[in-house]
């Protein structure tokens, strides 16, 4: 489906940016919402995530062609206050949404220390981790989450009760690239589940309940409409209620049910969409050289810990993602074979040329 | 050793709370830092929270007597800026300095929509839920963690890296009690390891590995230097970092191995916690009765869920926490037999009537 022997090539970082800015400013967004949206899903798909990179850059198109998300949406304050902001995204892309809304969060830090910035009217958003990441760039400690639409079992439930509700947060450190993590409060995300069926594997136990509400290893109960199970069971489900409290409840978003799913409900309506984005500005409270050492001494302190029969390292959060991140810029991707199929069927659909076609010609 | 007939009995929440204010005062702490101490303890035993309720008072009388807990400390606010403050315990009692911190990130939230409070000097400070909730009776979002020492596994490791480092959320609702968290970061909090181990039970496989990094259902593995295992795996080693950076490294708190155990080193020092706390004022960012509405339709959506083989209900998170609190408030709390022993011991220690003693003659 995606070419034969461009499925082992790796795909230059610069090319896939550019495809992905070329395939939006195709369907009419503007350049500067269109280079956001391309950095956040190349930085995604750097980062080794490829869930959540460019292969979901069909889908946005998709809902973008169909109108229920607005090309040319502008995300506002509609209210605030010294240390917090409400914005309307306008249905735009989640990208360009939260990208403002980080932005916005962090310019109340540097205001009162800290700066929440709520979301309604966004869309799926990617990976929260870019956004969380955002923040620690400027030395700040970043938080980004979402609801969503259930997908995620809750303990004595049957079926879907909460969304899998991205969360992340990221730190700044001295030493080396800022601690990450960015987690769905399900045992796996989604997209890993989805991921497997396109290609035909099973999933482990432990990860997905089928519509009985019986384990399963096949993926492909999640399409049928399986739950997700929540991570560490009720702490995962008590977390995913917090993302839905800070980026559904108070953001005025729609909540649960009331979101559709950006793949499969019908494109030309808005998803509904929540999000949630916190900063905290680090150089107010503690000066900012002295935070770092000691963050580095905790980071230091984790990698040098006795390790594990047949380890070889231990990793500080985001450590390994950061590091896939460098050798993508210096080797380019690798991307998996259901990310190309999806990559070139948009190109043939939107009348592009494949994804570093010209480059491995 | 709990003195036979009493182990079945109810102790009213009263003769409880007597008893906590009792043996602090008697150990010098002031009346009302004793009485603030008491709440925390006894509200979180009469959510059944056993291992973080009265039990832990002999330890904290012991290091009140030793020197490591001041008596007379008095929590201030060292710096602070429109939505922050950082505040030095002065190696008072965790409730003390966490309450004073709570009540502070709240009026900070009433100044800017939210507000952050940083803690150091700090002691355990029992169950994280208490400070949370106090921001949910003030119909605000409150979010309460803490550091501590390294008791919890990282994937990689053999041993402990990082503390089980507790974190808690609540949200006020409008048909019922708030949306309650409180977890720690490792599949089950030590303390109730620590009571199998004293109940002579042994623990789930999941929950513990032993000196040399394999998993083990032995709780007496714990007190030998074991290591408990993250919830969720990376997503609770994650977690424990953003605990770590917000309640410790952003505090000047103790890191990681620095903090002393509360429970088994030097009592004459001071253990060196950290703690963090968030309020968000909810009625400046949306009204207030609109945001209970809208969660209470989340709750509703949850509760009638389609539900699981023989399962009668699906309860919010919290909600099984506060209907026993009902329960104990009217009828008086039956404590586990550990808890017995430690507040028969205590009161022999400081040559008090055994709790709810009078009553039960």
């Amino acid at each position: 489906m995606s070419g034969g022997s461009t499925e082992n090539s790796a795909i230059s970082v610069s090319d896939l940016h550019a495809f992905c800015l070329d395939a939006l400013t195709k369907v009419g967004v503007g350049e500067s919402d269109a280079r956001t949206t391309a950095d956040v899903l190349v930085t995604t798909d750097t980062w080794g995530v490829h869930t959540h990179g460019a292969k979901a850059l069909a889908g946005y198109i998709r809902r973008l062609r169909a109108g229920g998300l607005r090309t040319h949406a502008k995300p506002s304050i509609v209210a605030e206050g010294p240390g917090w902001a409400m914005i309307d995204g306008e249905s735009g892309l989640g990208m360009v949404v939260s990208v403002f809304a980080m932005q916005t969060a962090m310019q109340k830090a540097k205001a009162c220390g800290i700066g929440y910035a709520g979301v309604h009217n966004s869309c799926h958003f990617g990976a929260a981790g870019y956004y969380a990441a955002l923040a620690a760039e400027a030395d700040m400690i970043g938080l980004a989450m979402a609801n969503d639409g259930p997908s995620v079992n809750a303990p004595g439930a049957r079926g879907r009760v909460t969304g899998s509700n991205p969360f992340a947060y990221a730190v700044p450190t001295g030493e080396g690239d800022p601690i990450l993590l960015d987690m769905a409060i399900s045992t796996v995300a989604g997209g890993k589940v989805a991921a497997a069926h396109a290609l035909g594997l099973p999933i482990p136990e432990g990860w997905l309940l089928d519509l009985d509400g019986h384990p399963t290893t096949d993926p492909a109960a999640f399409l049928q409409g399986g739950a997700l199970t929540p991570a560490g069971g009720h702490k995962g489900y008590g977390l995913a209620l917090m993302m839905e409290s800070l980026a559904g409840v108070l953001t005025g978003a729609g909540l649960t049910r009331q979101i559709l799913s950006w793949i499969s409900d019908d494109p030309s309506q808005p998803t509904g969409h929540g999000a949630a984005f916190v900063a905290i500005d680090i150089g107010a409270m503690m000066p900012i050289a002295q935070f770092k050492q000691r963050v580095d001494r905790v980071c230091r302190e984790i990698r040098s810990a006795p390790r594990a029969d047949g380890v070889d390292r231990i990793y500080v959060p985001g450590e390994i993602e950061w590091e896939r991140r460098r050798k993508a810029l210096a080797d380019g991707i690798v991307l998996p074979g259901d990310v190309l199929s999806s990559l070139a069927a948009l190109a043939a659909d939107l009348s592009m040329e494949e994804v570093g076609r010209a480059r491995n010609r």
